[in-house]
């Protein structure tokens, strides 16, 4: 049974992301109606620069006041791909008022403001919806919320940033150093211009703080997340991993506390086995393990960047929500009944690699193993290398909380022998 | 908003997944409540066998009258993990009449009555999930259905079958034959006493079918698929693979038509290069790659069988099921409107690795390369080795149709110098 009326959908938004949710909307009406049971239309589009010209995109569709575009008030859903705080957090919460439904990829507000804007979603009894803003086309929040339902999440772990990753493969294949193989991704347009949210990790601790709450059926913000990007990584620690069997990864770690009181939530570049599956993730793709009690661990992969692969994560969420508008119903909405709060770094257990410049005589690996045992961290392996007077160590530890590990490392750089703490680097995936 | 009165589920069949799926909505009741929204309550267990002890499965629950349980008219979930045709699809049907949903873990079943099922379930207005009939606990059925509701799906490319997997996989890292492989995957419990619906792709066949109908929107049952089972591939074989820098692995490949117009199903031994991602899948895990138009080529990995991951996925279906019947809807049902033809094996174009034992003599690969080219079939290697008066000629076409493929093959065995036509496997993932 095919209404008539179609729904309509306002688009805030046109470039890389918009264009394609518009030119995919126009050629695959036939499609999209037959899959919701009803015509979608494109009712407007919003965008700053009115006078751009979008291959594709209906010009007389086009309007510079986002504002009056999701206040029209018979708009069912707003597609939101401006990105960024503001405006969109406005313009969310307007169309929600104006009893819209949103399908957004901004994974910064969602990772930022998601608790509010679910609940004003559910005042309205709209539905939100944001695929896309976690590993572009792959799909993890539906998996995750629905197809996991029944089971109980341990830990989710994936390289959620193509950016980084291109760099880190990049620095791995050609030994080439940090700002080269940066060089070489904003060249081919992996990188933006300031690559600062990709590079410092912004971008993947969003995508963190958004999947842990979803595992984990708790609240947890861009601020509960331990970030570290990896602008401090060197050719000398991929070198090292490599001799270690390992590769260099930046990797959204979230996981639940071994009592299952807490969760902790992390982004930071980790040497990972060369035998993980997560080592073999090239260029800019993206994969993500989830580890469940039931289902074992599973694996997601795919592009998750793009102007593509992001429209079809947005026109998978548009036609789940028009679906809900013809079916008058809602989505499953945040789920946060644990109320588990999220623990600091210092409580995750981890393990380390660390590489010390030392003086090249004896007692230095005594006084070194020394400081472990008073921290309470077991070495795992201790490598010694001398050259000219002066020698290096590398020592990988047993698992130890990274508070332990912090510490260990402090009381490291006091002792006269250590002369550097050259590099230290989380080692994950085993 | 929780209601007071219980949904109440009805679990049919009490084996290896219905007592974990057991098992697991008494232990994390609360867990299930929170997602659900309401209580859930396991009112009745069906069984062939009630003396048999069920560790965990509370013994006042279980009766051998399974279909005075889906009549009893207050239920609100069948969960149907019993396997087979009959009597599952009556009990099915019957649950409809009265009102149930249906959970079912049932993939001969939904590859052959599927349509049907569909639309006895939409006509009383209730939901038929089967995320566990494909790949155990892996989300695709879910994902292909709603998170990729608004792409274009070409390909679904994939590991289906666990047992065969693992057959293989012993192969390919013993250089065991394939009996030997057997025993070992019976001997571990991989393999049933029965092996024949693994071995000979008849379980993947089914997985295919639901894969490409759902995929394409059109209808795909288990008589469409074409099948060829693992007892023919030898360590030969294997060998050979290994030599192009493959592995043989059973896969199941439902394909989109260039020209759009039709679909191909089939499920076959084939070889694939070590560098393809299906290639590292070892042991009893599946993993499937879906490329579609816009988020280009995602992979879903994990345990494809086994009570634990089957009950995650029927447990994660269960939950949509109770939220539907809370909010008084339901899920996306059957979706075949493009009504594309199932086109036969003759049309689907591959790839060819033949092995050939020859008179060692002057002009026999002239003769063998005029066969190929009169057929249309071009050669991309050949590769020629000599032995004691026989030689032996391994052939690697490029793409062209079966048909001319099996052509080319038949004309081959009628040439005198042809002693033998040793192995033929078809290559893919390239």
């Amino acid at each position: 049974m095919m209404r008539t009326r179609p729904l309509k959908v306002a688009l805030l938004g046109c470039g890389v992301v918009g264009s394609e949710v518009a030119r995919i909307m126009t050629t695959h009406a036939t499609d999209l109606t037959a899959r919701i049971g009803a015509p979608v239309e494109l009712a407007g589009i919003a965008v700053r620069r009115p006078n751009r010209v979008r291959e594709g995109v209906p010009a007389e569709l086009v309007t510079t006041d986002a504002t009056a575009l999701v206040k029209r008030g018979d708009i069912d859903v707003v597609v939101e791909v401006i990105g960024g705080i503001e405006p969109a957090r406005t313009l969310i919460t307007t169309a929600f008022e104006h009893g819209a439904s949103v399908v957004s990829a901004n994974k910064a507000l969602v990772a930022q403001d998601g608790a509010a804007l679910h609940a004003a979603a559910q005042e309205r009894g709209v539905d939100l919806y944001y695929e896309a803003a976690v590993a572009g086309a792959i799909p993890l929040v539906r998996p995750l919320r629905e197809s996991l339902a029944g089971d109980k999440v341990n830990r989710v772990l994936g390289i959620v940033n193509g950016t980084t990753n291109f760099i880190l493969d990049r620095m791995d294949t050609s030994g080439a150093g940090y700002s080269e193989a940066l060089d070489e991704a904003t060249a081919l347009g992996y990188a933006e211009a300031d690559p600062t949210a990709d590079v410092e990790g912004f971008d993947a601790a969003a995508k963190a703080a958004i999947l842990a709450g979803i595992a984990f059926h708790t609240r947890v913000t861009l601020d509960d997340v331990h970030r570290e990007g990896i602008t401090e990584v060197t050719a000398s620690d991929i070198a090292s991993a490599k001799r270690m069997g390992c590769t260099v990864k930046l990797l959204a770690i979230c996981e639940r506390a071994e009592d299952g009181q807490s969760v902790t939530a992390r982004v930071h570049p980790a040497m990972i086995p060369l035998s993980h599956p997560l080592a073999s993730v090239r260029e800019a793709y993206n994969a993500v393990f989830v580890e469940a009690e039931a289902a074992g661990r599973l694996m997601f992969y795919g592009p998750g960047a793009g102007g593509s692969p992001t429209a079809s994560a947005v026109l998978g969420d548009l036609v789940a929500a028009c679906r809900n508008r013809l079916g008058q119903t809602t989505g499953p909405g945040e789920s946060a009944y644990t109320r588990l709060p999220v623990s600091p770094m210092g409580d995750v257990i981890t393990r380390y690699h660390i590489s010390l410049d030392v003086a090249d005589k004896p007692g230095v690996l005594a006084q070194v193993a020394t400081v472990f045992s008073e921290h309470g961290v077991s070495i795992d392996t201790v490598r010694q290398q001398g050259k000219d007077g002066e020698a290096s160590l590398v020592v990988v530890t047993h698992r130890a909380s990274d508070a332990a590990l912090t510490a260990t490392v402090e009381a490291l750089r006091r002792l006269d022998t250590v002369r550097d703490v050259a590099s230290i680097m989380r080692v994950e995936g085993e």
